[in-house]
């Protein structure tokens, strides 16, 4: 039998327990051995649960208990989930965290307390939810040098990108009716500011690099100020347009990124709508591949926790590979990336002659309800040229960039 | 260092020997030690190739060297792979293959030798070539209940598919067109007949079930009557067609085939074209997961052995968890399969209100072009119910099943 205890009885920790519960036959069989949940850690108590007997509110009764192995850390948040995170690695204890917020920050640093004292820090829910992606990058995709990762990270922007496109909804009404439906937080500034998917992306790049990109220094940019004109833009370009966050390998320096993209029908990545996340991952072998379920939930989040819980099981008194090192990547400047924009223009302001002499070779795209602008395509340029020309051209009301 | 032997250096044997050299860095930091090629069985010489002098005719200088630990068996086809793989495995070398017909047909009993003699029998590379699917399936979604997969997991009949789909040509026009770009066998049964399919989606089954489910069993029905009336209904209906294999758990049996399917354009494996393959996963916590990629090739399909060699090169010793047991699994009968059907009706021998009259409430579509036929959509049925009613009605020119 192998002892777990759940740090914080929230909805992923009481999922934990519950998807423990039941899937028990499968899950003990390939832990190899019986999983018991001996605590849960919460301030509170939960009369009438099946878990009352095991509520206690001092971690300490949990650190200094020999008999439990493994910790599912699913209290969020910096503190204390990076001091109880800590403890517990130094008494030889893993922990199995969907704490992205600490692995984000701390990653490095509590891998390595984790092979100090042979044991094992896992972080597969904290990104993606339920969808099996850092495993893949740790133990899949070992013969490949990857070099680009693409995801749609954030289950709420995406719920709400989706909605305005198939509604032409402004982004207020839509947020407002996923707030009604907690789809979205009251206060939604980590999802639709886009610093849920920058955590995420730094946890990602930093697998692919193998050192620690900082999330700070992502560029982040969130879905606010998209509007249901540019989803009548999306349209006729036969697009649509979503919060990606991306990492790449550029040969000398890497670079990261987070912010609404258009992308065609043909891309993957179109058809992943409503709460569906998914991580577009390319390898210098393999091209692409990709990973795709839910990002967020209940049970899709535990069962990821649990399948560490499961890995940690299997190697009691050893820790399995996870390269990811102290040492900070320098991550490229935005200015020197490339896509193509596309790029709204007031008419009262700049003409298409005009546009065409800044811009050069551009696709013009004319919305016919929206008589007093128009919209065009540029060519794959720098951030850097985009900016200059469009300062030239002095008419711009908004931009998106694209994938292609 | 550990010791690495290639059986077979055609296409993916030289794809293996190639990315070990062009990621040794990555490589050999993921496996722990430096792997190096000592041997390469096949028949032929290879004068001017680098890895001439490494070259084998008999398999028993291999099998007798102690110092080999690994084997790459990419020579494809039952014998003399089985036979090989065998011996290798009770000297204790782990074997690592692309070989799906060995493992469809031998997979529980070789896991078992390899478990006997503390060793690897890994195959990412049998299904789906590049996509890590076999990894997923038995170290990711260990907290699931595994109860449904669906996939595309042949690329020549995606290939043909997606090109009649995009340009409206005949299946034999497509398939002459793959075969002069090497994309089809000069005999190209194995492929659109869905044999290659059904061998895949044997050993993704027996992987959902833990148990084993013999190919033989799987009703299979290939690509070859799909026609370019097809895909003109297929559009009518914002749909495509695919070559789905799938399996599910039915709570009490399982069921398990192949055939072609029509899909809507909201169904993540719509996307999925050319020679990408893909499989849908569900989860009874998880829901749907999907996992996309490159499903053959050179280097997709180097890169998977290549994986499962790093994962034996981490596991020296020791079996590393994969439960597949000998005892076979009884299907259920195809004819309590239920799913919507879409009907082609000659309306020379049936008019619309006798198809209602027979079929209840369906969706008629009509595709303007094609004046003497009328086609429609069922509601859900099973296979038994649908046979028996098609007959009844006795103008039917041919039905495709539509996954939803």
């Amino acid at each position: 039998m192998i002892n777990v205890a759940v740090f914080g009885y929230g909805t992923v920790g009481s999922g934990v327990v519950e998807v423990i519960e039941k899937n028990k036959n499968m899950i003990n069989k390939k832990a190899g051995a019986e999983l018991n949940v001996k605590y849960v850690l919460d301030l509170r108590d939960f009369p009438g649960d099946p878990i009352q007997e095991k509520v206690v509110h001092d971690v300490n009764v949990i650190l200094d208990d020999p008999e439990v192995q493994i910790i599912c850390e699913t209290m969020g948040g910096v503190n204390p989930a990076y001091d109880f995170t800590k403890q517990a690695l130094l008494k030889g204890k893993s922990v199995c965290t969907s704490n992205k917020e600490l692995v984000a920050n701390h990653g490095p640093e509590l891998l390595r307390l984790a092979r100090e004292n042979q044991c094992n820090y896992l972080f597969e829910a904290s990104v993606g939810g339920g969808i099996p992606i850092i495993r893949p990058l740790n133990y899949s995709l070992t013969a490949e040098k990857i070099d680009g990762i693409t995801g749609i990270l954030n289950g709420t922007t995406n719920y709400i990108l989706t909605k305005m496109d198939k509604e032409g909804a402004d982004f207020a009404d839509v947020l407002k009716e996923a707030q009604e439906k907690g789809y979205a937080e009251k206060n939604p500034e980590a999802d639709v500011e886009g610093y849920d998917a920058c955590r995420k992306i730094a946890i990602l790049s930093s697998l692919m690099c193998l050192k620690n990109v900082k999330y700070e220094d992502i560029y982040t940019e969130g879905i606010t100020k998209i509007t249901a004109a540019d989803f009548l833009y999306a349209k006729e370009l036969d697009m649509s347009i979503k919060l990606l966050a991306m990492s790449k390998d550029m040969g000398d320096e890497y670079f990261a990124m987070v912010a609404p993209f258009m992308i065609s029908r043909e891309h993957p990545l179109y058809s992943v709508n409503d709460v569906f996340n998914a991580v577009f991952v390319h390898g210098n072998m393999l091209g692409d591949s990709m990973y795709y379920g839910r990002g967020a939930g209940k049970l899709p989040t535990a069962s990821a926790v649990v399948s560490d819980v499961v890995d940690c099981a299997r190697h009691i008194g050893k820790t399995v590979m996870c390269f990811w090192e102290d040492e900070d990547v320098k991550l490229a400047s935005m200015d020197n990336v490339s896509h193509k924009f596309f790029v709204r223009v007031d008419k009262s302001k700049a003409d298409e002659a005009k546009v065409k002499e800044v811009f050069g070779n551009v696709q013009v795209v004319q919305v016919p309800s929206l008589t007093n602008e128009v919209g065009f395509v540029t060519e794959v340029m720098t951030e850097k040229a985009f900016k200059e020309k469009a300062e030239e051209l002095g008419a711009v009301i908004s931009r998106i960039r694209i994938e292609q």
